[in-house]
């Protein structure tokens, strides 16, 4: 089985530590790689930066169908920039690390909060809770107002501020677990973990776990409707590649 | 790794059906194990059945925790009756074969339909649909009207009765996937799918991968809030035995 | 009209004060008559001590269809333990308690909040808001941190607690109402009332109430659709005496 | 115990239809009045005519008031007009015939449908379902398409075309019990009911069950928040009589 | 263009506030003309004052239906009192101006705050936000607890307040922009816009340019099913000149 | 007044239209200019579609900030695609078609049906009416079933088709206006209108009127919270121009 992360930013050590955050929690026989858009922001941490790194989403599936072989994709942003367009493109299962985190939460604790980096993006995980049914089970959503490329640059800063925010959201939210709201914490989930003392629920491995499970259960994203192939049709400009994709024989 | 599916009915052939396909779609490494309820209801077609067998459950993750080793549990019943009590009485996870079978429908699909057995089953799966937080994501809720036993005892009339309401979901629901509703279709998943030609997510195997998922990644059943154990206490009458029991030192 | 309350612990002293408290309140001509199950725990505060209540719950109701004579039921719980169980077994009505108290509150305030024994009990009240169509009416769930028990073991203590936890309600909440969360609070509604001064509803009245009401107006339990009596069938073990339980000829 | 209804139409043979009714269901020792106001619609089928009406609502709360004696107030049209109004208008309770028939609906049936006069008015009952929290409960908004005066005008083709209705609702809408809408249908709830099959909930008689409920428990519209009296104020023109209302004294 | 605002309290000078702030708002070619009833209470602070004042918002309409070259109306309250019964009386936009800036705020914030009068009239706004869809979008319903006309009668102290709290609101909420509470504040937008430094959308103006819209496109209230003109009918007493309203002949 | 209309399909033939439909309804003193993406999909159907037109739609919001003298934009698509990444890029509004459309709709009517283009597309508006809050103003997503262009490329078929399902929505699903559910539509309104009986709601028209509304009373988006500015940061590959975006001094 092959698990493909993209890692919708383009900081490439952002992907590699993903990358072996991801590795670690693989099953055997699960091979995983992982690559990030070669055009894109360095961080996502506002709409537009959201919005131009779905472009690179969808790019990466589009690779990864054209060298095949690729069984499931993981969307590995909290934000699952890019999830549905990305559904579109490929048979294979793709899993956003948000939807990831917040199914597998409501499955070990009937309410849990969000911990995130910025504040300024609390609303886009409050507007996935209202699409994907769960904003009922989110009590809270707490920022911890660090920059996402902070958790590379100064992680002992990062990780102590994350501690103490999740700690808070145990104190006082009246809930059972803790969603981290970001990729690049997936490397920090076990400490962070230790420290709280409640179950932290991460949305790599997450999704790494759903995909896995997709796909050993031969369940592949529903060609019959919504998701079907896009209708093939001319692109103009930087985007002419995508022009006339035409979908597998099958 | 250890995965026990409880039956919550008392139909040891049903039981051996539903550990016969969740055994086919175990990873490698996963053990899978199955037992039904001593005492409660031959089939779950009501709120009534439903409660009794829930005590069922109940006592099998009792006896499971006793036994030990056991790493996650599955309750399947499409009704996932007396899922958060038995979540209580564990850190294991447990899974309900509803609520895994929604999870995973979503993440193939934008809208699913349920097809279940009786009718009047039918406000168990919009209860649940509510209280998981899916209302939305299941388009309708339709039967083949067939007693759950019958999938045993005329399983060539049911099967064909349960792939014409498929169809029909199919074709007039606007859906992109069908869930079953009824552990007793366990094993004809397949088939069924092959003859829909959509996806077609069933319950056991879903909470199996799922649970296989949650071991996986370390994550436990929250025991800080309102799924901690119960508090020990009195027990009367024919359930004396569940008496005073302590939670297991940690 | 004969009103027969079901407390759904084991313990006779409590069941006792909640007859006691429903016959001061009963109208002219209603008979009021109490019993708890032979099996369950002694006291209900959790998913799972709620789960093996419910069967004896139901197991009273049949008690009570084979001697005769009941006009309505009463579940003295709560969390509404078993109730549409209870309904299936009988065309009398069947009332809860909590839902008896959420629709009387939201007839004399437009927003109310819930005043319970112990904060893990909560999220049965928020699943039952939600189930209701209650959950915007509700505006805040609240504990007094006091073991059902000690309703009867430290009952001043455990009022000075409520009341104090009310007065919070009344000050903080923008509230008009006070639902009172427990069966065992009933003998105290009155004192409570008069120490916080506005309207306080509790369950066991409400639902004595309730269940008059119906029964003056000749309404049972629907038999239509999803509340029929259970389709007859073998149990097995410890519930072998509720095989093949024949509805009643009409 | 005197409770006192207000049509708030101003037919009185409708007024005198609805008292009858009332008076048939009415507990021993309930003494039941009614009223419809002086100024007013003679019929109710439309947001217009119900402003207006909600006007006359409030006088005749003032009006009992004044002469003193009431115990609780019932509003018989469908779409309860003025009810907040006229909760604030007294300590006494006031129930909506709507609000009343969906709460006991709910008692006895998971979903039900309301059978009405004018498609028009469905609007009207589909915001009160969303305010009061039973959006869900409600299936489907019938309507008979009959003024509401052709039941006193002409009631056997009425009755014919009511009784019509309710049987597609019974037979299509997958509900266990129907709630008829309008306030004018409350002395042929026996009829229909009969005709019908399944239990028909009509208003007038559930908001007088409810009544007696709330005032059996010493239970009054809350004056601690929204609901407490109005502020005294300049009233002009046609409405100077309801210029400086003081609140009783307590 | 000729849109005529209805202040729906009787107090003169405050309908020339609301109208001297429209003007300032109204595009070239808009005049804009204002009354207020001549019957009803001096300020609206409740559901009672309400109930009152929608009977002359009609009243005005029909006015001004009379008199004919009114393209649209506002309703000036921020209650909204007798919207769609005004809206059933004309084939003219009618515009509430608490719907007008729930409207404009989701323009340009994602989540906003009221800040009203008194908080008992907080539920009124609660209810407004769930019927047209905007609960979520509304963090928090603040009051400064200033009656209505204090608003006239001691501007100062009442813009000092209000002030206050809506920068509580910028500061806590977790919000974009601040939606002012009563028709009174139109004049004051400005100032508080700019005390409190982030947008402030106030109703009235809001409403006059939704009307202008609605009026540019050539767009009327519909007069397919619910908002039809009333079916005439005869009024009785203080209303008798309602009577037999009769529709434009088109 | 400058309102700049952003076309986010490549297809400068439908810019046009949109702009002559615009220019159509524009006040008095309304410049009205429109642009397309240079690059990006020739029409937007899917998911995938949207994703690659919403960077178009930023850099468009772009390039006109850097020109200067825009006071609101419009994003013409019925996917409202990337606005509040549009949002994020400037202190002008921004307005949806679809959100627009939405907005006046509920305002001259209790419900609507929207009628689009291709079917696989009505997810979109349903996710968008589930985040704008208008999941229950709407009956009913129909589909024309014809390919966006085809309005370009065979007007009086797609016209024919398009008036045909208008009138099914109007017959059918008990609603008081209809919303086009295309950019496309945009200069067939006032024929479809005439035809079909019933006000019909187009976006660009509608979305044009609420830019010159908010443009009107000053009001700008947010910058208070989470539609600030994004913070500048690194850009890379074919998108390396967004790199390092300051915000304008203020």
């Amino acid at each position: 089985m092959h698990i493909h992360i993209i890692n919708p930013n383009t900081t490439a050590s952002m992907t590699q530590a993903i990358h072996r955050a991801a590795e670690q929690q693989a099953a055997n026989g699960t091979r995983v790689s992982a690559s990030q858009p070669e055009s894109g922001p360095v961080s996502i941490e506002s709409h537009f930066d959201e919005v131009v790194s779905a472009v690179g989403v969808a790019e990466e599936v589009l690779k990864g169908e054209r060298e095949g072989g690729i069984d499931a994709y993981i969307v590995a942003c909290f934000g699952d920039p890019g999830l549905l367009s990305a559904r579109e493109l490929t048979r294979a299962p793709v899993i956003g690390i948000a939807e990831a985190a917040f199914h597998l939460a409501t499955l070990i604790s009937t309410r849990f909060s969000i911990v995130t980096t910025l504040g300024r993006t609390g609303i886009i995980a409050e507007h996935l809770l209202e699409q994907y049914g769960f904003r009922h089970h989110c009590r809270r959503i707490r920022a911890a107002e660090i920059p996402v490329l902070d958790l590379e640059h100064d992680p002992d800063a990062a990780f102590k501020r994350i501690v103490a925010e999740c700690c808070r959201a145990r104190d006082e939210d009246d809930i059972g677990a803790i969603v981290l709201g970001c990729g690049g914490m997936a490397g920090l989930t076990q400490e962070i973990s230790r420290e709280v003392g409640i179950p932290v629920v991460e949305g790599v491995s997450a999704a790494l776990k759903l995909a896995e499970s997709l796909v050993g259960l031969g369940l592949h994203t529903s060609k019959h409707g919504d998701l079907d192939y896009p209708r093939p049709k001319p692109f103009t400009g930087k985007f002419a590649a995508l022009s006339n994709l035409q979908p597998p024989r099958q």
